[in-house]
């Protein structure tokens, strides 16, 4: 029963209401290539490996943006199939991203589970060299699911045109994920005091990929005006900065009980940061030196991380925190004249606290 | 001047023409990007490595059957700029599957320069770790062209009906190819006398993904109606075996200076083809266990390649020869009451005649 006065005011969804949704629509997707690879008898571990990975977490922030950015622009509350699996297909496309970074960054663990290569190198234990075999089956592995994310959009029963306007969008975000990714590997063990450098990989790799396309391509599928597309981006740049400051920074104190990874991992690969370059820029000189030459140690120690901590603390950190506090705010203020829904504004001002106010 | 009286029936481009066209679509596409990068700062060695690795060479044969499967379904001669541009968009996506492949069969050369990898160690020897750069940043090099690929389809102008039923044939090519990469590493390094299992690895990955898929599309840009797909398949499926065969026997018995590529490579990866699973099913059990012992060995020198050679010539090579005229002339007997138009025709017989009559 709904009161009097209301009925016709549906609630919009909340995000544990639209991750639950997104993952039945990701877990229909899975179970049919499951039904038809084993039509053709092709190999299960394939699929089995990918459900695994792609249901052992992940916060799904991309797909719950999107659907964000349908309601946005004024779409149903009912948020119809094609526009889920749209979603979804974002969720599906960052599995092939991360089976990739995972390779590229030689982690063990993503989810608090093996990383796909790791998983597959021991499923053939057997094998004359099963770590190499993990890392050649998770390259076609992470190309496949990449594959599977377009079919799973191009399969969502969207309008000729809605599909159009959404390919454009995801073109371009796809390509800036990779840029980003090639930026940062350029710039990984060899840390430099350039902070527009650092920032410019953040705008690739996460104000675009991870903010502002997926809003877009949400708002796009619900025939946004170019208003609402402005007014998501003006959310949406200053959130996926400070999205991406507080990951680097969990990156390095983070509990990895709490967020699932190794805080020494990026100290190891010497990833360029945002705090990486203010500290290099700070520090006293022999401070300076010190972290360059730690930095990028495949060996580094957790005393030796420690020494990093300590100097990172001393002479970034304040400045990081006061970054993200200015974009926290700016994201804010973007949407109080944004042209969105009233409880669409609060939806996205949640998400902003929730983004800034993870447990480090 | 045209002779009175052919005027009105232009005549097909024969595959240099095609492939003139084709190349002529991929350096303006490899220009915009390169233009946009440069606008943005971007690493100007992203466009240019893949520049390198596009124009260094390739036989084009999934562009030239995607325009063939498009002339055969009555397209227009002139063959429009959208078809072109879709049909470059294959080889754009072929390339993303070589990058990776190379990375995957650990290759140094590729069509006689350094593979993307190799050349992108070299490019960074300052590195800590130039080679692992190198791979990673091939990784991710592949997945950006994978994600162009897309991109020159997107963007090719096709009505919105047309580029629904390319992205239906292309889903189920490229998922197909992946399968096909997967099932080739399991099969990889521990050979077996099963010849079903190697030619399902041909079904998938050359098959589908080098014949048929390319020739649907086309078709399918040209609103083909099934009897012309079902027309295009029956030549496609026996010639792809064909090819695959061919290729399969260059791999271990070509010239590298003719082929471009080590013909001692698959036999150290320990590739499972069927030229193998039929030696293995008919050798003297001395001759078989040593080439178990033998295929699969990263360090097989010339001697023991010449060995391995030897068990095969007498074992398998002449059936996999007839294997091949069998296929062949399959080929071309399901182009004597295709219904297409005779110059088309003749010209898919002149491709079987070139993939079955390559130097070995």
């Amino acid at each position: 029963m709904t009161a009097p006065g209301t009925a016709s005011i549906s609630a919009i969804p909340d995000p544990v209401a639209i991750r639950a949704r997104v993952d039945e629509a990701l877990a229909a997707f899975v179970r049919e290539k499951a039904g038809g690879g084993a039509a053709r008898s092709l190999p299960t571990e394939v699929v089995d490996t990918l459900e695994g990975f792609l249901f052992a977490g992940g916060k799904r922030i991309r797909p719950v943006l999107c659907v964000l950015g349908w309601l946005a622009a004024g779409g149903s509350p009912e948020v119809p199939p094609p526009v889920v699996r749209a979603a979804a297909s974002l969720e599906l496309f960052h599995a092939s991203v991360l089976i990739h970074d995972d390779i590229i960054d030689d982690s063990d663990t993503r989810r608090d589970h093996p990383t796909v290569h790791r998983s597959l190198a021991d499923r053939h234990r057997d094998r004359r060299d099963p770590d190499r075999f993990g890392v050649n089956a998770a390259i076609v592995l992470g190309d496949l699911t990449m594959v599977w994310a377009a079919e799973l959009l191009h399969t969502a029963q969207l309008s000729a045109s809605r599909l159009g306007g959404a390919l454009a969008v995801l073109d371009s975000m796809r390509a800036d994920v990779m840029y980003g990714q090639y930026l940062d590997l350029l710039a990984t063990a060899c840390p430099t005091e350039d902070l527009e450098r650092a920032m410019e990989i953040v705008r690739y790799k996460t104000v675009s990929y991870t903010c502002e396309r997926p809003l877009h391509l949400g708002a796009v599928l619900a025939d946004a005006d170019p208003r609402v597309l402005a007014a998501l981006t003006a959310y949406a740049r200053p959130l996926g900065e400070a999205f991406q400051l507080r990951d680097d920074q969990i990156g390095v104190y983070g509990d990895p009980a709490s967020s699932g990874k190794s805080n020494l991992e990026d100290l190891r690969e010497g990833k360029h940061t945002a705090l990486v370059a203010l500290a290099l820029e700070n520090a006293r000189p022999a401070d300076a030196s010190r972290l360059r030459v730690l930095l990028g140690d495949p060996e580094l120690d957790e005393d030796q991380a420690e020494i990093c901590r300590d100097i990172l603390t001393a002479t970034a950190l304040p400045q990081v925190e006061d970054m993200i506090t200015v974009r926290w705010e700016q994201a804010k203020r973007a949407l109080l004249d944004a042209p969105f829904p009233p409880e669409v504004c609060a939806a996205l001002r949640r998400i902003a606290d929730a983004v800034v106010l993870r447990a480090v």
